[in-house]
């Protein structure tokens, strides 16, 4: 693959919930800010691969959503690509960007995430967030996504001592990030006491742990990196230094973390990127739940096996720690539009590799911007399975 | 882009009403179908392109409708992106599974198109056909895909002198073809006169000229055309000579051929493989309604503009003809399970470039094989303009 491949513009809406807005209002919002970040003209954009999870089934537009929005948006005639993989859609969409500029078959391409969360039907939200599964083998039979985490960390709980007050703190955490994020779809700070007062939903998840329905959409604008040093002279250049898919191979309910599949295709990505899991300054990770968290940060190998309630109690994945994880807020807390949050990880994240992050800019201990940064988007889950594993790192250049 | 990319294998799932088969079932066979044809070992394919239009809204299966076909056919691991754009899907799973190849990323990839339109009410699939629309703007209003067709057709009747005698020719052509095709919905071949005398849906279009509901799938298997080479031992390769997709620019029904964008992603084509439409050996052309044929003669420029009807009405666009055109019987007659219509018309182009079309092999006068097929595959329209539209011409080498 010829090209190396930078991330000249990112643009989001802000995660929440938009009643008058449909898909179409809410994606234009966050490709014209792209547009406007990348400081380039639209008709510079060859081609453009949308993503979108829940359209046909919660707002009736199927098969050509990508099409609808990008005329919306004023695009004519350039090859548009529907892409879907439940909850990694966003992070598959930027995948498939990078792809066409890599290979040399496009030099300026976009990537769109966008999702319609809130329909005022939560019941037909939910049944259609299940179609993430196999519907003939669980998803319609009330094993819900909530309740396969919640197995998840209990199990994760007994072999490892994490205790209830451990996965409040991810969430005080996170909360306290979203805070400071103007996108987040919830910006109130929340002690670890308040996480663990709220609903029960699945023992042990409370609500606040848990990812609430959203709008919003999120889109970045990929190109090569010749274009990128021209355009922006001088300046740093945000390089895809790599780019992994996996579908699942190994049981999130009995895998360990290097059984993982997360793991397994962390490890493609550090490989591409030429990179360890010492050299990221910072990491944006799909909390669906927000106890799942801690189990990234060893499947990621962002410390060993047993090892992450050190980093959640030591305060190392805060903002002002040494390895901060969710800056953003995470999907709990900036919220979980599924076809928009891998775009939205990638947005912090750039934001974050050039010192855009306003209050919740992560620096290292002696003032430095951060180099590497990694994002972690999963979809679905097949007969036990991570459907869909989605990895990037992004350097400064 | 670095590697030559050669078609492997390809293997279909008849297409018709299989009441008892679900997205899983059709595409299972389809897929092995395809190992079996490439001669491979299943374990040797990198990664999976897997196309849907309608299962999320027919029969409740979104998001990871890939994930699920996959594992159900024995597949863990492997990266897998869902792909959509309406009708013109299988095709476009095939061209970012060229594009895998072709960059270097993968050495070998899988695309499936599979669809499943009977699920006993009619009125729920036509409507879940409406969103390859801006359901917005048409979708919802009554304005059906047939009638679009009809306006357009009509106008060039008015416009050319085409005559209710040659659609009712391009019908009793694929009839005919498609009665030679083991896989097609349609085994009867019908005269003009039938066809004509079928039931008026919207006139100038009958029954039999309108492509029918459908289940069914296809797959092929694209790798690096340096394994083919090693493989295949001395027989012919069947290359990927162009791959173009575009979203639409010009109107439907305003367009002269020229301005089409059927004609627009053809140039492109053509000049990706290096040939002219003279070069052409035969076509798979997307006749969702057969008349339509005519027109997509004239935008692919196997003909001049106004000169269709001159092809129609000497035959020589038959299977014996100098440009067959729909050896496979076309829509109309092997059927159009919309996610599932790209990839049979690969399958059908590589199937006549190796000279394994049986009764409805196509050969030149001298009785050689063709060298160069083309595939024309259209989805959607978005504001009156096509949504996608996407070619690809295959080559004997």
């Amino acid at each position: 693959m010829v090209n190396d491949v930078a991330v000249l513009g990112i643009g989001m809406h802000p995660f929440g919930k938009f009643e008058n807005k449909h898909l179409k209002d809410l994606a234009n919002t966050a490709i014209w800010n792209a547009i406007e970040d990348a400081g380039i003209h639209a008709s510079k954009i060859q081609a453009a691969y949308v993503g979108n999870c829940l359209g046909g089934l919660l707002v009736g537009q199927e098969s050509v959503r990508g099409q609808v929005i990008l005329r919306h948006a004023g695009f004519k005639g350039i090859p548009i690509v529907n892409v879907e993989n439940a909850c990694a859609t966003a992070s598959t969409a930027f995948r498939m960007a990078w792809l066409s500029v890599k290979s040399g078959l496009h030099d300026v391409v976009l990537a769109v995430g966008v999702e319609k969360m809130f329909v005022g039907n939560t019941a037909k939200s939910i049944e259609a967030l299940s179609t993430a599964t196999d519907i003939e083998v669980c998803g319609n039979m009330g094993l819900q996504f909530t309740s396969i985490y919640a197995m998840n960390i209990r199990k994760k709980m007994d072999r490892y001592g994490w205790t209830k007050e451990d996965l409040g703190l991810v969430a005080e955490k996170n909360s306290y990030n979203g805070s400071l994020n103007p996108y987040a779809q919830f910006k109130k700070p929340l002690s670890k006491e308040e996480v663990l007062a709220s609903k029960m939903i699945a023992d042990p998840i409370t609500l606040f742990m848990a990812s609430p329905m959203g709008d919003g959409a999120a889109a970045a604008i990929v190109c090569n990196e010749k274009i990128a040093r021209q355009l922006k002279k001088g300046n740093p250049i945000i390089r895809v230094a790599a780019s992994e898919l996996s579908s699942g191979h190994a049981s999130m309910l009995e895998s360990t973390p290097k059984e993982s599949t997360t793991y397994t295709t962390a490890l493609k990505a550090y490989e591409q990127a030429g990179v360890g899991p010492e050299d990221i300054d910072l990491a944006e990770v799909h909390d669906a739940m927000s106890p799942a968290e801690l189990k990234i940060y060893e499947e990621l190998g962002l410390c060993n096996e047993g090892d992450a309630i050190k980093l959640i109690r030591e305060g190392r994945t805060k903002i002002s720690g040494d390895i901060p994880v969710n800056p953003s807020g995470g999907l709990a807390s900036r919220g979980h539009p599924v076809g928009a949050t891998g775009l939205a990880q990638i947005a912090e994240v750039v934001w974050q590799l050039r010192g855009e992050a306003g209050k919740r800019q992560v620096r290292s201990g002696d003032g430095k911007l951060p180099r590497f940064g990694l994002t972690q988007n999963d979809g679905g889950y097949v007969e036990g399975d991570q459907a869909a594993s989605c990895i990037h790192i992004l350097s400064r250049v």
